[in-house]
């Protein structure tokens, strides 16, 4: 029996986490959830799963809730249930920076941890890194990606990979020329043609941010230099990712583009459990295709590159500013193309710092996102 | 240290195989190596590889090798060779029905086998894995589609298979309609998209018998019941087959058309080695393509599925059957179309043997061949 807390639980994530535990209640269980506002599905949650204890991000919400287990508040709240003694696994599906301490916290409770939050990794990976090697917990990726290498790698030595070929659906906006992308709308980039997410991914994977994020997750992940990462397009997500060994075997996890999937491999790893997703018809689908990314054109995929390679603070600075960026896009109070335009020029604004503490690195993401948003509103940029 | 002995190390495996070892002295050490009759690059491979003997099928042609090392002759000097207590695996790249029993005597020796000959499986499958069980050794497919497999499960539990895929480049006739399937020729079956291979195994691409007697390989080789292995026509021949898992993933392996790498996994397992293969770029490939199989129009798969369900004997005479008919159709004696007449024709006319012995196997073999021959000379099919 794994006992399981959920951070952000009633986010997409969450939820498909929780559908899984239904139906695997002999394997799972729940010890805590925590949402952010979202309290009238906390507390259907909780009837049905009878967590020990919630926490609540928003501290008004946490007040307007009246139930018999204990209801912790705010960040510290987020913390108390990520580091509850009774959990020997946390899911923490987490969006933004709120959500990398929560991990560091529970590797230090040797509690393992099942990874939504892209920032964890992104801004703090270095840290986190050498946190799992001292604790011996897991790190299990909740992405199609990198559960993809993770399958791929199973049995084998890691010093025979060669290198890693992560897919990339493209996002909405993948044959578009410079000039529709000058136009497109919050709306436009909504519509991801084989993925169902929440909006700031979603954004994320129209400028192939998203892409760029999950090679410095990779690099953490699976400790491989970043000229051994590759990015291939491949518009129908049925491949999720390549494994290419020295002998040039290359190992690839398919399968339909479902989060449950590496979801529930999170959760059961090292076992795989029966589920009632849809099998994989290759000759349903009849075609698989592959090209070649367009750096100029999608410019936050090589930025990702350059910040992961000079490391340091530099994820941290993109990250923050991406995450404003995108905020404001999402307002359709800047253009899709001002992203990359207002990433490019927040990163060089800050001081570099080559290996930051974990304090540094909280401070400096608030800061680039007063930064940005300040810059934005200003019209700087 | 590997100390390899290679039956039929004059043919396509067997060359490449060399090359392989050429490249890895520090890895593998040649024992023996014997010949069907091309005792020219027998000699040449000798003085080079430094064996310390080996075998001639062709008893004249023996008879004019003149070397300082033992020289065996025809069926008993292949076992001979087999059985050489030097070697700790046999690469058996015979072809034909002639390479089951050196399968097996190798296996009564202790020795892992590197397993080429498609006969050893689909007409003895059931001794040749009793056998291993019992003394444990290895049998590793040299096949792109079993290697596939192979790597693909590689760290998994076996119990979790839902089914494997193998697939199937088609051979060059997957377009053509019944009309133009009429009348191809034998020099049109040769000339296959995608694979350089022997005569015989290039035929058996082209009606699709190759894919079948995979298919009763994979049964033996996995423990899997027929309907957890299909087929799916894949024309670019670079996923060399996929396994579905319990929890709907997939798992695939992919490599441009080569089979150094299939061997070259086969001698080096559990280990990977590096190469000078190329390696594969799905951006260039641009699409991998995937369809159902044409059971009608190919009706040697279907037929293969049949023997392999009812076993015993019906996968010896089918095997049988067909090897003669492929050597008439490659001297243009049959028609294409002729090939899985003549095997309908003649499988039902032995009895059936749910058991048979090796010797049964082997007499049966004769039988079926000799009756087959006489059939298509005296124009009874």
């Amino acid at each position: 029996m794994k006992n399981i807390s959920i951070l952000g639980s009633t986010g997409s994530i969450g939820r498909q986490a929780l559908e899984i535990i239904r139906q695997n209640r002999d394997k799972f269980n729940v010890v805590a959830l925590t949402c952010n506002r979202n309290i009238e599905l906390l507390r259907k949650q909780v009837d049905e799963f009878k967590p020990l204890a919630v926490a609540v991000m928003d501290k008004e919400k946490a007040d307007q809730l009246d139930l018999d287990i204990p209801i912790y508040k705010g960040i510290e709240g987020i913390m108390k249930i990520a580091t509850l003694q009774e959990a020997n696994m946390i899911l923490n599906s987490l969006v933004g920076s709120i959500g990398v301490i929560p991990t560091i916290k529970a590797i230090e409770n040797l509690k393992d941890v099942a990874l939504a939050n892209k920032e964890s990794l992104v801004t703090a990976g270095k840290i986190i890194m050498e946190k799992l090697g001292r604790h011996k917990t897991r790190l299990l990726p909740i992405d199609s990606e990198h559960s993809a290498i993770l399958q791929c790698i199973r049995g084998e030595d890691l010093k025979d990979i060669n290198r890693i070929i992560l897919t990339c659906s493209g996002g909405p906006f993948i044959n578009k020329t410079k000039e529709e992308l000058e136009n497109v709308k919050a709306e436009d980039a909504l519509k991801h043609p084989t993925w169902n997410m929440g909006a700031k991914i979603t954004i994320d994977s129209a400028t192939l941010m998203n892409k760029g994020l999950e090679v410095i997750e990779a690099h953490w992940l699976f400790g491989l230099d970043y000229d051994k990462i590759d990015v291939v397009i491949h518009p129908q997500s049925i491949v999720h990712s390549l494994v290419e060994f020295k002998d040039k075997s290359v190992l690839a996890q398919l399968g339909l583009p479902d989060m449950k999937l590496p979801i529930q491999y999170a959760l059961s790893f090292p076992k795989r459990i029966t589920n009632t997703l849809e099998k994989l018809d290759l000759t349903n689908i009849g075609k698989l295709e592959f090209g070649k990314p367009d750096f100029e054109l999608f410019p936050c995929l090589p930025m990702a590159y350059e910040a992961g390679i000079k490391s340091g603070t530099l994820p941290v600075i993109m990250n923050a500013a991406n995450e404003i960026a995108v905020e404001y896009f999402l307002q359709n109070k800047i253009k899709f193309l001002d992203i990359p335009k207002i990433i490019k020029y927040e990163i060089n604004k800050f001081p570099y710092i080559k290996n930051p503490s974990l304090t540094e690195i909280i401070e400096l993401d608030k800061k680039v996102k007063e930064k940005t948003r300040n810059d934005i509103e200003q019209n700087i940029i």
